[in-house]
């Protein structure tokens, strides 16, 4: 497994290569799939679905690993918060408001992720399955707003008015993700990734305060029960960077506005991602110089994981993704 | 002049305070002088009413300088540029998309500014006034979008497949920059500040080849015409932090991702900005708590001037904003 043996460190021919959203509105197959399930929550939880969803970027791209296919609101729902997803429109969250009427939730409450994992496992060859989940402050902010947001004001004033109240959600949530992503490790994920949304919208003091103390936690439970690499996404990169060095995590998924030059030489930790996805909307030519310029400049052979920043647009072109992944796979490293 | 005396690094009794927009939307007395004139761009040529506009925040908050009314745009219009305002939309912008067919400017042209700046000069008692302009990048981008835009894709992909054009653009902009600067400092301005709204979308290697390039000689030519203090103002400031510390420029207003104790330990820049404007939306104890506990951490008694992270908001509340000026002016530094 290519991306497993980057992640150690080992000598590799090539860098490996995943697309955040690999497998979404992007891909006429994956289009065609949804017709059988509008209501994207059920859709999600359609084991054959979503698993077919999720073996689209093998057949179609041909890269180096397969995260499942769902939503990082997925385990929000057992824990007593109704979630809709309107077509065309953001998600939608509804809840009490009290932190003592929401539950503690086990994994056999999401069963059909584990299922999920363990099937793609199945058909995914020597690939590596991914795993995730959305960070606790992330989905504490959809929880407080109700749904995305401009400016996060709500969940801002919430974290300033009634810290401790806010400490208590982000406690549970966390509890809870231990739960999640360890039911998907034992599923067989590989890796498992945790999604940063909305982090970059805090200031840096309640980044430490309330995103990074739960993170530390999260990671330090999965470390303790598992080996798996864990990898941590955040939008928004170049400005909490310093904060994350001595987080319990292996991979810091970066999106454009960090150096990432730098941070090779400076870190001990993997990097993934970084690579402007605006790129797809250029011309194959200027695609294919960008990401092989990319590429060359990299001061690192290995503890690298090609992704862009961001993940894949619904407006972006199959054949061009295609093309970047073509175009990442025949860098070779060995020259 | 406090502002002046903490940037020129003297003792100071308090830290000088004034608030991007703070003469906007929010306060009741800039939409009624509003009503006067209803086209936002003949707005801010009327000199009478938006030097009154300019003077709001003295009467109302007690600020420590005050900025002229205008907007980033008003040097675009006689390089040719159409700008135009519909009513609570962003603004939209066409031109032929030629730089050949684009306009050098002198300060004739937008005299009207000159004569803002030096009318309030005059009317500002002991205040100083801060003159101001849009960053090259930032205006560049608005007139490849046409207008705002969330992910500034055209302006990516002018960049990376038109680069030699896109410089040329920029160096016009700085030329022309560098004039409105000149002039506005000629009509008495005693500090300049550039304001870069949009270089946070771009990828590091970007910002550095285009936004910091110009950015570097608008500031270079203003240092050889006037010694006055030259700020930089943009958003998402936590991620190009490094970049800028050898840029010719005395001041970075920052926002809040920036982790201002960390940076005031160790740049010799002046800083400015970096409470999030977030919290005036909570209660007043909690506004008037974190505003203390804010100023109270800082590490610098000088070089330090109070404002928010990014302007006032429209739905502010003036009684608020009022209370927020009140307890930096409250916060000694003598004790």
């Amino acid at each position: 497994m290519l991306l497993l043996k980057s992640l150690r460190g080992e000598e590799i021919p090539r860098f490996p290569v995943w697309l955040m959203r690999q497998a979404g509105r992007y891909m006429p197959q994956y289009r065609e799939l949804r017709e059988k399930e509008k209501d994207f929550l059920s859709f999600c939880k359609n084991v054959e679905l979503a698993t077919r969803v999720s073996l689209l970027p093998l057949e179609l791209l041909g890269v180096d690993a397969l995260i499942i296919f769902s939503d990082i609101l997925v385990p929000l729902e057992p824990m007593g918060v109704r979630v809709e997803f309107a077509e065309g429109e953001g998600p939608r969250l509804f809840w009490e408001g009290k932190v003592e009427s929401l539950k503690k939730i086990d994994f056999s409450q999401t069963a059909f992720v584990g299922e999920i994992v363990a099937k793609l496992k199945a058909l995914a060859k020597d690939l590596p399955v991914i795993g995730f989940c959305g960070a606790p402050f992330t989905l504490m902010a959809y929880m407080v707003e109700g749904g995305s947001s401009k400016d996060f004001r709500k969940t801002k004033r919430f974290l300033w008015e009634e810290g401790e109240k806010a400490q208590r959600l982000m406690s549970l949530l966390t509890e809870n993700l231990v739960e999640y992503l360890k039911g998907q490790v034992r599923a067989g994920a590989d890796v498992v990734q945790v999604f940063d949304s909305w982090a970059l919208h805090l200031p840096y003091e309640e980044f430490q305060t309330y995103a990074q103390t739960h993170l530390r936690r999260l990671f330090e439970e999965l470390k303790k029960f598992s080996s798996v690499p864990l990898v941590y996404f955040y939008r928004g990169s170049g400005s909490f960077l310093r904060a994350l060095e001595d987080l319990p995590v292996d991979v810091l998924s970066v999106d454009w506005t960090v150096d990432i030059k730098s941070v090779m030489r400076e870190s001990s930790k993997a990097l993934q991602g970084n690579l402007d996805p605006a790129l797809l909307y250029c011309s194959e030519e200027v695609l294919v110089e960008k990401v092989r310029d990319f590429l060359k400049g990299l001061p690192r052979r290995t503890l690298y994981v090609f992704n862009l920043g961001h993940g894949l647009m619904p407006d972006m072109d199959l054949q061009k993704v295609r093309l970047l992944v073509d175009t990442v796979k025949s860098h070779s490293l060995s020259c």
